[in-house]
């Protein structure tokens, strides 16, 4: 593993500069990094097209996301407010004096943050995760996912050509994640990928001598629940809608809703789900070894007796295709692997014949990243009760709508409860992302010059302060 | 464990209801906690004391700042802001057409906190935890410390009688705080205590089919450095600040400072320190078997052949009697062994030869709550490069002053990397020590009815709000 040491050597080495660029500084090399990446779009397109047969549309559209990503982190950056600075002057308190007290958050130092392989540019080498733990102050390894080895170094090189040395190195091989998450001098990690290949991640940070956050983001079925008003109303746009989703990205999404709610009886909405379906046109899945899981998954679907099939893609398959499947099973059948995440175009029904049948089956859901809604206007009582369930199991709430498409914006929250993400306080997606990168340290009695600018009494840069309680803006 | 089933059982089905209150109906509950405890100071302070012998001084002190403490979250609460309530309205993006998303953090569940030894009040039943869990809006099940068990029971029925039913429980036993952290419906832990049993518990939580937060404050040696003209120019005053920290609470604080570093050949400072040590009294230590580790651990020490006797607390030490002692070892003989803790008032004088030494000794440090620099006007150069690396291990850093004595205010922080605490990201003191006992979720599309009051267009209690991506403040 001495590419390893070497990459985790030299972030060591950076960490401490890293920080002392401040937030102008390193805002202007996220900028840098964004140009540098759209400069090269037609080359980074052509190359991940190659390796993931996702096709130019979507890639340009996700580099696209990519770059403006990395500008909200330079946003974000700009603003300040994340660092959460707080200033309480020496006085009196009914619990006795206080020295002047100072607090701020701090990047943690090196991190290691794992590729996706469903989103080769967005949730890879220049993503969120990145691009979120540079803005953060932290030189970041990555482990490079295997499905896109060309796009990753393409990548790195480009990032590479903007960012300080040892501020950003690129890894591969399964092993190199395991030394990674084990070693000494990295502080924390991130992660997008399967259950399985995440917990063991995340088991082998938390067995370390000295444990470390381990920010996975690993697997959600997104429910979609229908209720019989909804149903009945809008039986035609639900069922559009919601085979949209589950077949967006040939249903290789985390936020593919893979389990649907609707109410027994619904037959008008059953016969347009089974419709839609079947006008699905089968498209290339990621890698064999995905298709095969997929494959392999429905075939044991198929044999379950309490599974029905309902729809399937007319379509004739092509090499590594995916195609659409429906199932359907009642609510008092649900067993517990029907419940579990399926990676491609593929959902189970679920047809209840009460909302008491219908929350029972929702307290046994996992967590998820989403869960959505879609209800009749009269609803306001079942809505409220489904919605207080929904939420002890799910990041985001989706309301008449379907949960694929997660904007990176400051309001978004990509993470739920495990195993939805390993730390459901934390998103991946989003401004507050940042968050996952950052520790506090406060300062007792600093001098002025030794307080970092953020905590001075007049800082160069303004930013939103708490002082002796009470929150300030700059400018005000 | 019938006693655990039972009061999970019962926070679990209180969760939504507490919630439901919002902030000003636990802002109030707070308050009625604060006061209950004050009304029953004397009984309080009275079992406390025969109980721990920590005299009723320091005692009623504690008690003080407890009810300070739930008062303090009171105040969080009145503000808002810990929710961080974000709002982006619908629109164009570059990188697309967003939905409305609006975000804010609502309460995990029922969380588990298990109390500590060494503060009967403020770290324990009605401690900083507990008071910041129920803020947060978590029902609370407390698992006591055996330590002082009559205190904790007073303290819970005096909570019980002012927080709506299922809300509060307290449990005792090791198997009970086993099954806390195993149940299903647990979704966080606090812990104060050893870093053996807080790692235990740790990998416990960690191993659970889905794993939940521990949030552990486990060990701290608290290491302060004095540079060359410190030591020169403010030798009297070191030592007695020093020895004064060393031995607060016969040094069974987790900020008490274990650790000095002083230049080889400080002599007048060395003299002054065993002076200082040899006038302390010898105070009562909190258990017979807190005292046995002290007792077996200096023993330990005056056996080890690096490390010689300093100074030694003169006094005839009385029954269960913690006598102070100071070890000195040079740098360069440094071993691990001598840089963990040690409870009680013990330290190790560690002299260096040079700055490059200190460095070095400094570099293996494991994570701190604290670390302490005491310098002289002319060394800012020295004091930056000593700050930075001290800031890679510490949670708070103390200029000219001692580690002991842990604010209760919004710029504390009383965390730092493992195994100060085993998650390094928060505090269990201070006002965002709340953030513990939540977890972000977006509502997207929600109607205006389904949305929490705080992020509707206009909440009934202000508060500061990020909207498409400025953040505004209530009233202005």
């Amino acid at each position: 593993m001495r590419d390893v040491e070497t990459a985790v050597t030299a972030a060591a080495a950076a960490a401490t500069d890293f920080d002392g660029l401040g937030r102008a500084g390193r805002a202007e090399l996220l900028t840098a990094a964004a140009h540098a990446l759209a400069e090269r779009r037609d080359d980074v397109v052509a190359v991940a097209d190659e390796e993931t047969r996702l096709g130019p549309n979507r890639l340009h559209g996700e580099l696209t996301r990519t770059c403006y990503q990395l500008q909200l982190f330079a946003e974000v950056l700009h603003d300040g407010g994340y660092l959460g600075a707080t200033i309480d002057r020496a006085g009196d308190t009914p619990a006795g004096p206080r020295p002047d007290l100072r607090r701020m958050l701090v990047p943690v130092g090196p991190v290691a943050v794992f590729g996706a392989s469903n989103f080769p540019l967005a949730f890879s080498v220049p993503g969120g995760d990145v691009a979120s733990a540079l803005a953060a102050g932290c030189p970041v390894v990555v482990k490079a996912h295997p499905s896109h080895p060309r796009t990753s170094r393409l990548c790195a090189d480009i990032l590479s050509s903007v960012l300080p040395p040892g501020t950003f190195s690129l890894v591969a091989g399964f092993e190199a994640g395991q030394a990674l998450v084990q070693h000494p001098a990295i502080r924390a990690v991130g992660f997008t990928g399967s259950t399985a290949g995440g917990r063991a991640l995340f088991d082998l940070a938390n067995a370390r001598p000295d444990p470390i956050p381990f920010y996975g983001e690993l697997g959600s079925v997104n429910p979609l629940v229908v209720t019989p008003a909804a149903a009945s109303q809008r039986a035609a746009e639900i069922a559009a809608g919601f085979v949209g989703s589950m077949t967006l990205g040939t249903g290789q999404f985390c936020t593919k809703p893979g389990l649907l709610f609707i109410p027994a009886g619904a037959e008008q909405l059953r016969s347009a789900l089974a419709a839609e379906v079947a006008a699905v046109e089968a498209g290339p899945m990621l890698s064999d070894a995905i298709h095969r899981a997929f494959v392999d998954e429905v075939a044991t679907r198929r044999t379950d007796g309490r599974l029905e099939v309902i729809g399937t893609a007319a379509a004739e398959p092509g090499e590594r295709a995916g195609a659409a499947v429906l199932f359907r099973v009642a609510a008092a059948d649900l067993t517990a692997t029907h419940l579990q995440e399926c990676f491609g175009p593929t959902a189970v029904v679920v047809e209840y014949g009460s909302v008491a049948e219908l929350v029972e089956a929702l307290s046994r859901l996992d967590g998820q990243l989403t869960a959505t809604l879609h209800s009749g206007a009269d609803e306001v009582a079942l809505v409220a009760q489904l919605v207080a369930q929904l939420r002890q199991t799910a990041g985001r709430l989706v309301f008449d709508g379907y949960p694929t498409g997660v904007a990176v914006s400051w309001a978004m929250q990509h993470g739920g409860p495990y195993p939805a993400t390993t730390s459901s306080a934390h998103t991946s997606v989003g401004a507050t992302a940042i968050a996952r990168w950052l520790r506090p340290v406060t300062y007792q009695k600093a001098p002025q010059w030794a307080l970092p600018p953020e905590l001075r009494d007049a800082p160069p840069e303004p930013l939103p302060r708490r002082i002796d309680g009470t929150l300030e803006l700059p400018g005000r």
